[in-house]
């Protein structure tokens, strides 16, 4: 940054590299483009992102008449040092995206837009760009705008070649439309949408067991992969069911078909089921009625991890449980199939609780 | 979290202490509820964090004809090392706050809620509690909810009692009074409000100068500052300008007083003024129209830093900048000052640019 290098201290000297960091904007640009909606207002480089929530004109057909903003943060926890293991970066970014949105569309709610902080060793532009590249294309997948974000370079506090990526994002939900799982009756129907493996959590125990215990490099096929690498199937983006979701929705507007929503995060299903079922009501959830996917099968031998700390750390193939009304649940499923997911009826709603049923 | 330690590997062992976690969210409970406005809808632990942004209750004046929706993102970067440091950490929080909403009320959008991620080597819940303290009072400074958080344990990035602190804040603003510095014009005159010492930026270099040159422990107190001790200058938290400024706009809803803002951050007058002019039109800044805290002067002596550079890293004592109307100049300047502000007359806008003047 400074013009004159040997008159005294800068901040470049320091370790703060500033034309590192408006290369990365010119490298980001064009990406951010791509999730530019029209509601998104100004240009790149202001103080603040700014996003017209509604107006009347013609063209936009969302009006709010009691808009409830959500909003939600969330990181990829350590499943980002899989992908710096691996040099491949332009992923995880989808992950950051997927954590925030499949919470935020729980309540029935639209994202908007997203901010990323992006925190690094050094900045390292073509590094910048394809974790950024990942969050743009976590953005296009969920209808949101890239609104906003910060690169922070903290040479003393990151490792080389270590960063953190955390995300933002905020939407809307029509007041009447919340879903907060109070209508939830027994009988209703939990449909499990189908998980691209471990998605963003457990990584701690999953590196743990694959890395350290196994002493499996990310290049190594064992069988029980089915021809991918460890790496692959650990680095699989997390499936984002923004989508799939807001059409089901769409599709019962005035009937109170679906009831519930959960993201089957850390926690698993035991955890993030029971938070979204009313006091006295659980889920009796049937042992394989989905597919668990090979890398838990994986990590549970190679362990070994007991089966019930496996259900409380993993989503075991399960990412998304929608809660929804008997004589909807075929049509519900149907259209969740339209959309290329994988549904399955995993459970049913019964009195009880709060810890679920298993049988 | 497993009950069976002994069989097979468990995710606690794998380093990820989810009781830890829960109990932060004891501890900061009372403090989150401290910051919960009327609008705030549901309790804490849910998905995502609900805000009503409107409705037509008697109780509520604020109504949005054309809401647009103002977001930033910002971490208190490496200022949080001289927290660490120091073993005080209920301030950087404040400093989070302060990073974002500082930035969105340039354009005039009020300040809604916010939302805090902190990453940290262990989950620690009194550290972690005072952490998020300073971010419930940051959010009290700025009239703002805390509506959600997100705490990460990741003991394979951070160092055994590092963190970072990475916040996020939304607010709106009625698009017609969205303030952008189009209607800037020569005369305008440039009110600098005083900051608090070196605010959020600038720490790599500071540290460097300090702690590694000038070889200062956080205890000492160099004459140069007057009493403090270097730490206690150098962890000043940020001022938060929110209700001054907001104050400030409420007195002139219709006649356009004030017509830009800057929040000076990283880069200075020098980088962020320029930033909210219009092309063609510059300020001239009036040197020695402010007093520079002796924090700055430290800094540049015992680096030495050329008085350019300390310009272009530092605020120099002035972290907002309002440009206002000339026949307003006095009054506006009066009205900060009953909030307890120092504001200064430190230029004039004129033709020319993009880069400042100085005299």
């Amino acid at each position: 940054m400074s013009k004159n290098p040997g008159k005294g201290v800068t901040y470049r000297e320091a370790g703060i590299d500033i034309d590192a960091g408006e290369a990365v904007v010119d490298l980001i640009k064009p990406m951010v483009k791509t999730t530019r909606t029209p509601r998104v207002m100004g240009g790149l480089g202001g103080f603040a992102g700014l996003f017209r929530l509604d107006y009347n004109e013609k063209l936009f057909k969302r009006n709010y008449r009691d808009p409830v903003l959500v909003s939600c943060t969330d990181s990829v926890g350590s499943k980002m040092l899989v992908g710096i293991r691996m040099n491949k970066l332009d992923t995880v970014g989808i992950d950051c995206v997927a954590m925030s949105v499949n919470d935020m569309i729980c309540c029935g709610a639209e994202p908007l837009f997203f901010l990323d902080y992006l925190a690094v060793n050094k900045v390292e532009p073509e590094r910048c760009a394809a974790i950024i590249k990942g969050i743009t294309s976590g953005c296009q997948q969920s209808n949101c705008a890239l609104l906003g974000g910060e690169t922070c370079e903290m040479p003393d506090v990151y490792k080389p070649g270590d960063f953190d990526i955390v995300g933002f994002s905020v939407g809307v939900v029509e007041r009447q439309r919340i879903i907060d799982g109070s209508r939830c009756e027994p009988g209703d129907i939990a449909i499990g949408i189908g998980s691209d493996g471990l998605h963003a959590n457990g990584y701690g125990l999953a590196r743990q067991v694959l890395f350290d215990i196994a002493t499996y490099d990310v290049t190594d096929k064992p069988v029980e992969l089915e021809g991918a690498t460890v790496g692959e199937a650990m680095l699989a983006p997390t499936r984002i069911y923004v989508k799939c979701v807001l059409d089901v929705l769409a599709q019962y507007k005035v009937k109170h078909v679906v009831k519930a929503m959960a993201h089957i995060t850390g926690g698993g299903l035991v955890d993030n089921l029971p938070r979204v079922l009313p006091e006295g009501l659980t889920v009796r959830v049937k042992r394989d009625s989905w597919p668990v996917p090979p890398i838990f099968k994986l990590i549970a031998n190679k362990g070994p991890v007991d089966s019930l700390e496996m259900r409380r750390v993993f989503n075991m193939g399960v990412g998304f449980v929608m809660i929804v009304s008997p004589a909807f649940a075929e049509s519900v499923m149907n259209r969740l199939s339209s959309h290329g997911e994988r549904p399955f009826v995993i459970g049913k709603v019964k009195k009880g609780g709060p810890t679920l049923e298993w049988n």
